[in-house]
């Protein structure tokens, strides 16, 4: 499959040159280049590229080089340009040269503030950061795809999420990168840490050790914990499905569903919608079928999978699941699966190929053949992106200081999701909104919220005006 | 000791009156309350005033509320305000919304910053936020001079540490509070963490368990690791005492030093003023001096003192041993010497009394005797603020990726700190610049940096333009 140039390969030129701005445009075009912005009428001018890999960019620079009268004053790498320094910094909500904030902020102010608190540590809630920060916590072993790359290597991604958490729902989030990998140690670090955050994010932490980490973290911490990896996937995985059975007019109960992958994410995915009624889900590794009776590669997480899927039993191949299958949903590797496997499911076959960056099946393959098709890239229709989810999940358990995050609220989480798209919107392109869309975070929060009261989860007792107002 | 009305317990009060603004300034003034802002022409009327406390904060809003014709509207207590939803956030760095931004800053480009780093470690303090980040550790056992409240309840000070950080010294901070007292969970904790931060700032344990802890994490760590209450006391205290020094001529090798207060604080100081050259420091707690011999109320650390301090070895009373000595530097409690010691002194007599938020003897009381008074308040001439150190210090240190803060780069900071008041406007009431004055936090970490570099402590081997600059 051939790359598309894309901003994560982007570099910042600046040219002097005899020639104009069309010629040089026309140089990087040649290259395969994408100018995306060019600034300067006359030299030196500026070029924003994208290109394919770091091969790529070297051609580009090259071309222009060896260009008579072209010279090359700097090129610099955006991407990496663009992580100098890291990614987020905190900011003071106050103005500390204000009049008396010195006394306000710090002592002796603060410590009126602290005081009451130890008189109810509920108030921490509203008087702390806590009120609106989740940790963002990794041990880097299942980062990306790029695997167990260590807690160093793994800040960027956390420090991204951060961003996505911010910039999405408007809740603080801070990542917390762990040098140990030792599933004891990361439930021991993260609930000692828990006077400091409202909400705990797990992210790229391996299976299964994930699983025990989330279940024993949920248990022990009265605040909500999250993996997103399992259940960001699997509430927008779900509202995507809810909204591609509107349109196929087929039911939860009669689909059979291929789940290529299972681990976190596949899991997760499958849970939920055994959930939403799915009775017939065959999981796939790189072994071949999960069943009841398989004794290769098997761990507690499969075992479980085996025991609560697979109804028949089935043995075989992918391909020969493949057959009559209604959805096909992978979180595995590129190329799983072929055009054949998708003309030999049933009729109006829904695909769900959520590798990243290269899906299970690209959807030029794919669509002569299926009726819809998601994947986890933003440069199709149907992203499947996580950002749809977590941060409004979190934005509306910490707004009633909800003490979990229940399967209810996932749900309640997934229809949000899919009910953003009107009925007269819905369509085969269009069954999942993009992350741009407007009030994604604050429809999932409300749809979370709402459950969390129903639930008897939410504990905002206190009104914040009762903690200052004095008339 | 009448205290003054504070902008640390000021009320925000809306007012509906038919008296003109001056007459319900008069009433506020009568109950001593004083009126820090007030706005609007005619009613409703703003004012934001000062109070003594919460009693008379009670006081003011009843003396306006009984008068005839005016209604008070809202009353809000401005610290408690101040604090709802918590007093940081974080910030992204780059917009995500702009073209290509969530590619760069995410998936798919991040991953190739993660392998950068994977490559080579160093590398994660220039591409991620550890660049410029500090954790502010506690476990909320010695917050302020409220003791062990616990870890909720000390956030409110770190966070406001978090603040100090970012606003005086450009350093982003964020604050850890940790659920154990166990000094082996607390290093364990902080070892664990240590892979997302660029330093430690150690904060509020009580001694002598910060002892252990800071000495622990220093041999164990290779980012700098500093305990403020200690330190950053010592480091002040010593840029107060050089420019004592320069207007009494007294010399360092000749001093008598009373040091009152043997906990952190007090200990940090006299090891930081014996470095400089003293010789002879006579400690005091509750129980006495601290002397070689003495049995009752010891631990490891006063063990220590005893051995290394008080040459002649007194063991008479406090306002015994104030007979001829020259410096009076208290870390204790309100109103622990008189001017009688005072007089006692040896002649030109330098108090530093430190007890926050009401000294170990007001300047009114001292001064009248002592020829240079300094105390932690604002509100009097000389305040020795950590805050002049600890942002520059961390700040010196970051940027040179020192490996750790020696005693040459804390003396390095005392005399920045001190240097930094020119000799024509050094004088009894300037020894010590305000932490308002410009350029404090830059002179401490050009020292900090100049010395980490001349003692080989400093790492920042990667020049940040390699990172990204392809020509």
């Amino acid at each position: 499959m051939k790359i598309n140039p894309s901003p994560s390969f982007s570099i910042d030129l600046t040219v002097e040159s005899t020639l104009d701005r069309p010629a040089l445009e026309r140089i990087i075009t040649d290259t395969e280049g994408v100018s995306a912005l060019a600034e300067g009428a006359g030299s030196p001018f500026r070029f924003v590229v994208y290109a394919r890999d770091d091969t790529h960019q070297e051609e580009i620079i090259q071309a222009l080089e060896k260009t008579e009268g072209t010279q090359v004053l700097s090129a610099d790498e955006i991407t990496f340009r663009s992580h100098i320094g890291g990614k987020i910094e905190t900011l003071n909500k106050m103005d500390l040269a204000a009049p008396g904030a010195m006394s306000i902020a710090y002592t002796p102010g603060v410590g009126r503030v602290c005081m009451s608190i130890n008189e109810d540590v509920a108030r921490a809630d509203k008087l702390t950061i806590k009120n609106n920060m989740v940790a963002i916590v990794s041990d880097g072993t299942a980062v990306l795809g790029l695997g167990d790359i260590g807690p160093e290597a793994a800040m960027p991604v956390m420090e991204g999420k951060a961003m996505l958490f911010k910039g999405f729902g408007g809740v603080d989030a801070f990542p917390i990168c762990l040098d140990t990998k030792d599933p004891e140690e990361i439930i021991k670090t993260v609930k000692l840490l828990a006077p400091t955050f409202g909400g705990i994010n797990l992210e790229d932490i391996s299976a299964p050790r994930c699983f025990e980490i989330e279940e024993r973290l949920k248990a022990e911490l009265d605040i909500p914990v999250f993996h997103d990896d399992q259940h960001g996937t699997a509430v927008v995985s779900l509202a995507a499905l809810f909204n591609a059975l509107k349109i196929t007019g087929k039911k939860m109960e009669e689909l059979k569903v291929i789940v290529n992958g299972v681990g976190a994410a596949g899991i997760a995915c499958s849970k939920i919608f055994m959930e939403a009624g799915v009775q017939n889900i065959v999981g796939f590794d790189r072994t071949g079928a999960i069943y009841r009776g398989r004794t290769e590669k098997m761990n507690v997480a499969k075992d479980w999978f085996a025991e609560h899927t697979n109804p028949n039993n089935e043995q075989g191949t992918l391909s020969e699941s493949m057959h009559g299958a209604d959805l096909f949903l992978g979180v595995s590797a590129p190329g799983c699966i072929t055009a054949e496997d998708v003309k030999n499911m049933a009729p109006d076959p829904i695909i769900f190929a959520m590798a990243n960056p290269i899906p299970e099946i690209m959807p030029e393959e794919a669509l002569p053949h299926a009726r819809i098709m998601a994947t986890g890239r933003s440069d199709y229709p149907n992203q499947i992106n996580n950002v749809l989810c977590f941060p409004g999940i979190f934005k509306g358990a910490l707004r009633c200081r909800s003490s979990g995050i229940s399967e209810g609220m996932k749900v309640a989480a997934a229809h949000a999701i899919a009910n953003l798209i009107p009925d007269d919107k819905l369509c085969e392109e269009y069954i999942i909104p993009s992350v741009f869309d407007e009030g994604v975070a604050e429809a999932v929060a409300d749809a979370v919220e709402r459950v969390a009261r129903e639930e008897g989860l939410a504990r905002d007792v206190i009104d914040d005006s009762t903690l200052y107002k004095l008339r």
